[in-house]
């Protein structure tokens, strides 16, 4: 089947084609009487938007989000909550090759093969644009957790990482990347401009981090912050893997290393939480939260589109070439920051409403 | 809450503790009329149970699986299918002292947060010993899909990897390590050894491989085969990290190194399917299967009970010192081995069902 | 938590409320390749259209479908087809009384004490409004079971129930009561007129009958096809009572009266189905559909909306009394009939992909 | 596919068939630090125990509940609870020849055409047997939500009601068939017994009021209250109709005889919640509570297995006659009733979790 939504209690269901009328979320589970309006969603879709710098897709979308239900009189009632996206900017015979020829690397094959249809206008159903209304459910789920403060940047881009030393959170947005180094963000600027001219493309590996959780969200075992986590990530376009912590890299630890010592609440503590010295597990044990910053990382792979001529086969099922002209981002990483940041709060506003109904009954 | 289901329409329950009489899982959902024995799952029991080399935990458990239900003359019936197991090997005294003490890494403090309770004895549900019921699960899962083999492997220990020319799968079963490479096997024995003797742990590296998957199982966009599988992963015991295909090497290749170019089917093909010239993709696109092998990698941090103190504090909120005596493995991954092909069965069969309801209609 | 979606594989999710900008339905696991258009959806809609006659309320909707998502070229693609309804003829003025005041037997106070706000506006989220979401979903439900033939009437109204000899399907559109029986159609003229002038209102029972439902659709314990239906038909708005067969009557007779006899297929059999004497059940044996008509009736109480002055209390907890101008249904149950009929189409449509899956594998 | 699962945070998952080992359920989303032991149980396991009377079914069944997971400490650590029965008087010779013919109005045929293979002993999972492990998950149910009194009793039985003026729920316990009108108890020793004598069976109505439960649980639209409780109650064996409040009656009400009419909190009201002077809605409105009593009927047919033979097919096909021999309830909903309480307690249990998750952010 089709399986358009994700969530627990806070539920959202995304709806929507590339070239068709436009998409939508319908957020449901959202508490009520929260103030909502358009203007605390649109800055998320702003920065997620195409077209904003020549390193991105010029597909131009003004991205107005319409509140469709759920809000009266400038708060949320506890009813669902539709949040609407028209597309403005098809240009539908740009795809017409794809009709014909399956793009390697993107789902054309895949949907005929499991549909026996497909609507190739870029994309369709599989084209990223679907993220534009993740962050849109997202921009609302933000508004569930205040106590939380989400970042994402981009930490690596085409196999070139920023220096560690050197993150900067103010600059993530003073750059076309979303990186908060300024040093890489230089350097970065030639290497998509490359791949850009070349027609080809990079990858780019994604970083957040939530501060501010509190111990306790998250719930075993197949709902565990990692789990919810890494099924969020690894539902965006492009994704092809997800750590918590140090991932991969704890793999080659000792457990010495690996350790996150404790100490007891510093003196004058507010809510006499205990002070990590490490956080190499990323803020969750047991898949559930400890209070730590929760770290996870999302690699994307480079765009699929790309101008080189690649082997492929037509929809009867005959050799043929493809090479992917149109409007497509060289780094599809730099665009999936905002949606990897939505994913996030998406994940977190759902446990913060699943642990409140877990206290002592009574 | 706590959500201890897993699958969308071949769903499983778990349930049970380290310490309690027993643990068990109820799939709901298989199909009728397949063949199934207790001896069909007593195997995969066997791979991951406890005490058979020094290598693993000495715990000892005789892990025998009894059908309790939805298994009639040696059929499935469709009906749930109750696996359980009892615990034969627990020693309490072993662990009175984590009554006290959150032990650093492990689940003690986040349970506390979050439960205001915790069965200390042995972790209790925040223990791997829950795994065994899901080795049981996916056993019957296994049934579901035999046109799929699955096959896991250790590919990296405490940061030696394998070499990839060296792969033989024979050799999977002939280490306590489940390595296929001969050679590795050899050196990891020095490693794993040394580990266990000093009280220390190391981390390891998860690859499986599932071939004979068709095109078109997955969807989209929550339930995508790469979410799915990394939800999946993730909510195993001591996992950071899920990849698939190249993960997050594919961030660091341009596009065209990432192209997974397609031919049409070779002469005399059975079954018409194009063929792939790479698998960088790792056997998805667009979320859903192209009928190459369906790679995934999951890392596993070190062990976190460890002889060496670390600093922590009691459930009190006082500072402390633990270190963990008591039967660990010094390799948690090693034995995560057949958990991770569990999980990657019970994914499939669980998208091979959905995939069913999805033919047209008529 | 707001629970807007209804359905296991097929799943739909409703947004919208009265006086909103409009409304909508978001059908998920459609499967593809299936012809849709709107032409398919509105007779459905108009169907359960108000303004139509004086026996309903003034209220004019044009309620035209637009499909915003999941056809292509004329036919599903498996992916969510979102069904909007503009909101055209909200007077919002009409409603401002019941800002003050709860309307007894209205969701105004129990909305109150679970959100702490209400969109009072005709109801809001709790309108019969939301049914037209539902009828557009059920009309694409309809297209997935084209072997199933779903018929629903109004079997009684205001206490006055039709004579079973006297049913002839081919009435029921040719009366503003969805009535079977032209004699009865003919005596509910006179008694919805009254209650209209008198401004009180009056209840009524709809019955519905689907037919060509092969023998196994639904599913132990907990989806019973007798409990999705129950569920399906209580959440329609001002209904209190389902009965599956002959009910609440069964309760009344032995088991000697109560039994359905089968014989084996008649010669010449198209596919084989035993004949039954009798369909007491209803259809189904186990929550499983046995070959027999589905048949089953539900409750609707009488519109809560009546000029006769009623106790009530304001928001503000002090004594007043209401009486509710407006345009309101007479007999709500009239209008329920369409919604009767759609949510037959989307439990069924449901089972059968559901069923689907859990043919033997191999 | 098989669904046995049941709840939306709180959700337990039954499985077992009559004649197999045992029968259980898994409880997932308990709260934690709830005071739990089998003593707790136990009461509610032996009133719905069979072979009590003469007017059961003779089936010796002890029917003892062990805890096997989720309790720490005789307290709930919020992990799943696996409740688990075993079947000790299961007599499979008694059903060798449901093996060959389909008894009318079981499950047999339906399993038979779903799944191409049933457990013919007893039923299998179609057996009421089913129900054990409801009741025993209903009774930890019912320690969520200690503010509720659930009172369920047989209102109705062959068609004899009871008379409502002469309820005292005091009788309840003294009579075979948890009748609160001693007179009426006193008609049905006789009913019941030439029933049971003459080989035939009675169906009958359960009804049950839920006191205590406050205003704001259940959640639109598909999680009515209504809704809610109307799958709970038809997924009981044997049931064929469910109402809330007056049901049916209120079809046949006008809008003023249907009214309840709101009054503001009594003088010195501990709550201040307001008074209604009727409960024709039966504790709901727009599918939420009202802080009135929650009520709701149930309607149980005849059992079917009787000794008057009646037409049939073998499952070859072939033309037979079955008369049912056996130890059966000779009325199944006198032992329905512990059960319709135990649905509304997971419901209402359900219910009250979820609203916890609502209230206001922050």
């Amino acid at each position: 089947m089709s399986w358009n939504t994700f969530g627990r209690v806070l539920r959202f269901t995304t709806w929507g084609e590339s070239h068709g009328p436009g998409l939508g979320a319908v957020l449901d589970g959202c508490p009520p009487r929260i103030a909502l309006s358009e203007e605390d969603i649109q800055p998320f879709m702003d920065a997620r938007r195409p077209g904003q710098s020549k390193f991105t897709t010029q597909r131009q979308e003004a991205d107005l989000v319409k509140i469709m239900s759920g809000v009266f009189e400038g708060q949320t009632t506890g009813t669902p909550i539709h949040l609407m996206i028209e597309n403005t900017d098809q240009r539908s015979k740009d795809y017409s090759e794809i009709a014909q020829a399956y793009r390697p690397g993107h789902a054309d094959y895949a949907y005929d093969a499991k549909y026996g249809i497909r609507d190739y206008r870029g994309g369709g159903r599989s084209s990223a644009r679907e993220t534009a209304a993740r962050v849109a459910a997202g921009a609302v789920a933000r508004l569930i957790i205040p106590e939380v403060t989400i970042t994402a940047y981009v930490c690596e881009l085409g196999g070139d990482a920023i220096d560690r030393d050197n993150i900067d959170y103010g600059q993530i947005t003073q750059n076309p990347f979303f990186c908060p180094d300024a040093e890489a963000a230089k350097r970065w600027e030639g290497l998509v401009d490359d791949a850009r001219l070349a027609g080809s493309s990079l990858g780019a590996i994604v970083e957040c981090v939530a501060t501010g959780v509190p111990a306790g969200w998250g719930a075993p075992v197949y709902a565990k912050l990692d789990s919810e986590l890494a099924a969020a990530m690894m539902s965006i376009n492009a994704t092809k893997g997800v750590e918590i912590g140090d991932g991969f890299e704890a793999a080659r630890l000792t457990g010495e290393q690996n350790a996150d010592p404790m100490r007891p609440a510093p003196e004058g503590s507010n809510d006499g939480a205990p002070q990590f010295l490490a956080n190499h597990a990323g803020g969750t044990a047991g898949g559930i939260s400890t209070g730590q910053p929760v770290v996870c990382r999302v690699a994307f792979k480079p765009t699929s589109s790309i101008l080189t001529p690649v082997e492929s086969i037509t929809s009867d099922g005959e050799a043929t070439e493809v090479r992917t002209k149109g409007r497509h981002d060289p780094c599809v990483g730099i665009r999936g920051t905002p949606v990897v940041e939505a994913m996030m709060a998406l994940v977190l506003a759902d446990q913060k409403l699943l642990h409140r109904a877990q206290t002592a009954s009574g």
